[in-house]
């Protein structure tokens, strides 16, 4: 079960601590020549240690391509597979977790299901296998480039923090096609961020996604609607506890009155309704409104597509936390290795490059990119 | 794409006003005595025209079951076939539907998508479909009921009126089997129903779940994790627009001190924890509170399972919308069809039988039920 | 595992003496007027109690057909549910099978995994179950058709009674598009079967099957070439004991200088060799023979595709055979029920049936096959 | 598509000449103590370069295991990453593929499906994939002795010399547990693929397998039965051209008479029918003949199961053939590279290596090792 993806297919790989962490991903398209600066640009987006708002640990997150481009980095339509090694292992940072169950991480759940794990750095529940993600994700990007769509990802909210309704234009039908956090609020997050690392703790946080230039059509009924496959790649993230789209939650407090997206009459006529010319940025037919999110009966109405995924605080803190250890004895837990005091902020990465998987994924479902052209 | 599960694979079939709708459960294990009346009493709860709450449309919803079982109704391991006939169907209400695109709906997409659609009912797109749903459910169910597992779902919101933290009990790590909202609170969503149809509108709701008796270790890392598989059921139900579990949307503002799970001493030694005596009603170790929501890394750990579904008003409303006809000219629509001024109320069996499905399906994957238990 | 199929999958349910025998086919594509003639057309192929050479149960074989179209018949893109009710049922013919475990059939190891089986008529093991085979075959059938793909299926032996070289001129490079037995054989086959009824015994047989019209780059290599795909489908018809393609079982016993398949200079130049021009009924190169039987590497060269399969006698038969009944003591079995005397006869329409399934699977996954040509 | 397997999946990656070859095998069960000399023996019986009758490339095969093992090699459950880079590559040998398409190989159907390949050594096409398949196979290994199942496989025939009847014994219904081809078969076998090599030529050849300690119950109906599942996994090697079980091609010149295997009467009472004692080498009951080759209605019986698969000669020869180059201009091609006069050989360990992948997978299917058994 470590295999996401109807046509385009990622099967990752790894431990936080083992040999490697890695992926191959199925289905990609031959003729797509693959740009490398893109690649190690998503990886060094995602890598820790950056900054003071994410953990120190150093990692050399540099991702090596094991197969499936020709020399000259053509891709092949065979299978791309790629690794990281793991290289900046302070593996006594974590001997505290051989004989503890950290509170609200895998370790008991996985010592339960499997009667042992690997409790180096958390081993296959690290957030460590989000790497494969992110290098997969700018593949996946590559194909979206060639259809136009663009996907863009922030952090929405931290604590106590959020930006004012992030989709507010998009929900009123506008067509911005960036999601913009104002940069105070910005600065009041990063600030939020500090002072919890400063009182040893963590904080929450969301993640706001607008994707734009989407043709329609994309999404499957009844079971693969595309909403579906989005929250089942974002509820897989470590720490999501939430996933919305369109009006999302609100939507339960709403008036049908209030939230009826109704199509607006197209200046021209629809002839070539019976075949969308895609990939196209422009929908055929436009909504006064985007409550749905552009998304309705599981499929693309050609509207951006936006969705909020929520996180949960690291559960690791610097403050002592009581716990049981691995006898079921009571026992204070001590943590000293590297966290990051807020997982929203390193999460936003990885929101985007599942998002990329999924889209190009019903992109490819979708037949509507051909072979032609691909190359 | 119709169908949905990993070892229990439920595949639905059927358009609103074509001859059937219906299913197939593939992969229900050998040996469960079928109890007709639990399959009939929840058909009996999904079916609309019971109250002034719901649609008048009165179908007839006893499934016929075509396979799978001796003619004692034991299952026989093979697949379980059943359909139910679509018969009063005032099709003619729905004339209108042939030549607009109604907002909200998926009409457009459909058109788009497959360049035809059967517009009669809303065909595939109906809630019709949600039939074959709750038929399969409660097969599941029997699966569940030798688990020692419990689902109880519930109306939780109706516009701005809400249970008061529904899930409070449970997050503080109390194990209340059944999810209670107060009887005043029910007669409010009641009310406010009731006004929605008065005005000729609708209004959104949310429906909760609480799954007691979870066993240990159910759920699969990293692609699908419990959390992810039924964030992508909830999100296939028609009108969805959100998934939270344990804290929740709440957590993104939350800080990690406040919300470590901590792990209880156990009173017993645990040499059983290489092996958990599954199927069993009790954790191995609770935990003191209950922010994940008995998930954790992707995989239950014994605590209570809560999550909370969000789902938008009824877009097709008795006052006049404005929006496209199927040619992009603009039109008014005025809906004449018989509609559920608030879509959550039916929604409550469909979430339950969905959940039901799933978590069914994992405890299949986790071989937790032997070919033994369930003779 | 009551599923077939990548794209177009066909999913089949039903005991031979249950209520119903049907399937759901989804991802048949929007658009396609189905042809009910045709469709009869194949159930009456198939159904038994047309000559003597078959079993004399007196089915009613036609299908109804529960979802998935117009009512003009034009496919919506949506699941294609159809089903038999079962009705010339004697099961008291078959009372002995509740007692005994036939040789050379499915009623010991049903028990074994299942712990109970529906001995009636052989239940889900019987020959029954191919009539949805066939049926979605016969959908299958409509877009080949589109494609100017025609399969030619079969009786090429009976017992010691061979076709010379059944496929000889297609090795040869020849390009007849029927799979011809001359019709002395045929006769001579005939006389086989029925000297196999007089004599209370049975007798086996082999199909033969050739593609014409193929599209070169069908299949996908490495776990799904069309050969592999094709092998499991003929393996899993009941009483197949042997798969062969090209050359074949010859193969084994070839110089590499006897049977490389050279490709002949082109008339043209290759300009489109990029983007072959498909679907087309003629290759882009030919070779100038044909021992690998149209695939190489798991895809179509474009050259016809055919392949063998063998079928063992009907187990079952009228002359006492020793076994064991269901205590595990010795017994002499004597059949009563309706048996076949050479189920090879009656596999030509289910090896067609899943050919066309299994090619048409393929045309999809290749996207050979646009929105657009389809309708 | 470049995944095998329902629960114990492979992913294979990699072309002959790029960075390396290897794969990811999901869902191996937690617990097992990996033994590194027994992958190790499995990769050097399928290196090439050790003899005369095989070709000389001297490959560094030994495996790199990147994931899924703890420190001191217990399976955790989580997936096995592996992989070899290619180090040996005289990619000028190969010159010659890049401007011509080889007779009998997939440079043309890459090139029609993909417009572009890796003709380096065959690309993605290349035997030296089947690197992937053998390492896994011997992962799989590891459970296959937990559960008393043995593979036995052998060359069983080259061109016009073939043993006599290799799986006569095990038709007759006898237990022997090794699959034996007399010595002086076996010589003369090697004599004629040393004249192949000295003719400038190659010849084909054929492999038997016999599996003993198999479980009854094993296979699932109606589309993964066994016989389905390994005629696809041996289609799917290549150069193999058929696949036959039990009495196979045979079958079809046989009576029923003849070919009814009968269940021989139990010596002690069938109390435990129900729940068969798996996993046990001993069958519950026995049959007096093996002509199904221990496979009913998809399910194993508990007899030996056996089979045999025909591959085709090399189809790359010394002596020169006509063909055309990738402009479609007639030429003839001298090919230089190194190769196989009879792939049969090497096929050998991938055909047992295909075997254990499949047995083991639906070993873990049927559930019939627990958690428990396997620690």
């Amino acid at each position: 079960m470590n295999t996401i993806g109807h046509i385009l297919r990622l099967t990752t790989f790894g431990e936080s601590h083992g040999p490697a962490v890695g992926g191959v991903l199925d289905g990609f398209p031959p003729g797509i020549r693959i740009d490398r600066d893109l690649i190690d640009s998503a990886m060094r987006r995602r890598r820790p240690g950056q900054s003071a708002l994410t953990t120190s640990r150093c990692e050399s997150d540099r991702i090596e391509i094991l197969s499936g481009l020709t020399p000259d980095d053509i891709s092949l339509g065979s299978p791309i597979a790629f690794m990281c090694r793991n290289t900046d292992c302070r593996t006594n940072d974590y001997n505290h977790m051989a004989e503890s169950f950290r509170p609200g991480h895998a370790d008991y759940t996985y010592k339960v299901k499997y009667g042992l794990r690997d409790w180096r750095g958390g081993g296959r529940a690290s957030a460590r296998e989000t790497l494969a993600r992110v290098a997969a994700g700018a593949f996946a990007t590559h194909i979206l480039r060639q259809a136009g769509i663009n996907i863009s990802a922030a952090l929405t909210g931290v604590g106590e923090v959020t930006a004012p309704d992030p989709f507010s234009e998009a929900i009123a039908g506008d067509m911005n096609p960036k999601l913009l956090v104002p940069e105070q609020i910005s600065e009041a997050m990063n600030a939020r961020i500090l002072k919890a690392r400063a009182d040893g703790d963590s904080v929450g946080g969301s993640v706001g996604v607008i994707i734009t230039g989407m043709p329609a059509a994309l999404g499957q009924p009844v079971y693969a609607k595309l909403q579906a496959d989005l929250a089942a790649a974002m509820l897989g993230i470590n720490a999501a506890k939430g996933f919305e789209y369109g009006l999302g939650m609100q939507a339960a407090k709403r008036s049908g009155s209030e939230t009826a997206d109704s199509f607006l009459p197209a200046g021209n006529p629809l002839k070539s309704l019976q075949r969308p010319d895609i990939p196209g940025p422009a929908p055929m037919l436009r909504t006064s409104t985007n409550c749905d999110g552009g998304i309705q009966g599981g499929i693309t109405n050609g509207m951006p597509v936006f969705f909020s995924v929520a996180f949960k605080p690291t559960p690791t803190i610097s403050s002592p936390l009581p716990t049981a250890d691995t006898s079921g004895k009571a026992m204070t837990l001590q943590s000293e290795g590297r966290h990051d005091p807020c997982v929203a902020v390193r999460a936003v990465p990885v929101v985007e490059a599942m998002t990329a998987l999924i889209i190009a994924d019903h992109l490819l479902l979708n037949r509507i990119i051909s072979h032609e052209s691909l190359l």
